[in-house]
């Protein structure tokens, strides 16, 4: 079995910021008669392997690499959990 | 308070299925100097809000929306989550 160490980041707009592809969806859902479905968020998802042995604090490690790389702070926010 | 349900869905490439997006980003890890992640794979993540009300099964229904909708079941592989 492998030690590799898995952290799924989820990226997504901040309330207030305008989600085109959500609402394309939600038109798009109506149309096929899902009515129940009032409002739709997108967002992005990483998966990231860290390799086996890695020293220290993951979580802050993909917090690092979430505000430098993965998400941008203007309009985006981000939630890391470990796997 | 509203007691509008949030089902969250996300969707990811199957195993096996080659990740342009998560290759760049590794690539781009790497080159910035975080060298302890050895593989990224990226996905989708989808927050849909039922009416108020609204009867049924959420998960059923969020599972044939994203099949139907929001995932590709050639190559992607989904997962929905009550919040």
């Amino acid at each position: 079995m492998s030690n590799k160490k898995k952290v799924v980041c989820k990226v997504r707009l901040k309330d207030g910021v305008l989600d085109p592809q959500g609402v394309t969806i939600r038109h798009a859902l109506e149309q096929l008669g899902f009515t129940d479905v009032v409002d739709v968020r997108s967002g992005k998802v990483f998966e990231l392997t860290f390799r086996e042995g890695v020293n220290g604090d993951l979580r802050a490690k993909t917090e690092e690499i979430c505000r430098k790389v993965l998400a941008n702070p203007v309009i985006e926010e981000f939630e890391v959990k470990e796997e």
